[in-house]
């Protein structure tokens, strides 16, 4: 589930193998890219995790984060 | 399921987006560098059809075209 | 180039491999998604075939399908 | 350029935007996927930070965090 932590919304996810991992990293980039809201994300393998906020507001977690946390959850 | 025909192994696949659709290439494309095997294939928004055989046996369908094939459906 | 033919534009590109086809059928895939505007594409190892027109126009080329086209050429 | 680290390998990219940054992330992907050796890697719109190490090395570099450092060289 997500967190709220420093700022940030943040979700670790794991998978079966990296091409899932890969493909679902994909499917986020198509959101972020659509949604023009880019999230720092980190990658190893089966693992991904995803923190969430909004530049344009200093770096703090507005609404925007919590719809693409929600539309995020919806890729699984 | 997949159907041989002109010396194809073919198979239409249909997702509930482009999004979702794109994954699944991707997938399907760390496959087919992974086996140095590359597929023929077309995609429009939600469609996906694909298209194996095997060029250094002359365009035929060779088992590695059955095994591809099957590895792609685990994929799902 | 891009060539009108059949109610279609369409253009033949040719990479060094397939890594790099598919890494721009990628930026093509982020762009589309964007626009809402998804190509018919076809792609075998280096070679990547993109054909637009527009559905909601009775499958004609529009406007969007040129600002699409020019679009991609510039990731190239 | 890469530096050596508290056992890593690491470089830090910065491409135009989003889109060149994800397309270069695929085919590293694409990359890591057929040598079978997964980076750890962050993204955040048009940055990239790759580190690499072997798991199976007690995390530590070998030739082929090296030999893979400077593939994804030559995909830019």
């Amino acid at each position: 589930m997500w967190e709220e932590k420093d700022n940030q919304l943040h979700r670790a996810f794991t998978f079966k193998d990296f091409r899932e991992a890969f493909a679902f990293m994909t499917k986020v980039a198509l959101l972020a890219e659509k949604m023009d809201h880019h999230p720092y994300w980190t990658n190893v393998y089966n693992k991904v995790d995803i923190y969430l906020n909004t530049h344009s507001a200093g770096y703090t977690v507005t609404d925007r984060d919590k719809k693409m946390a929600a539309t995020i959850d919806q890729l699984l």
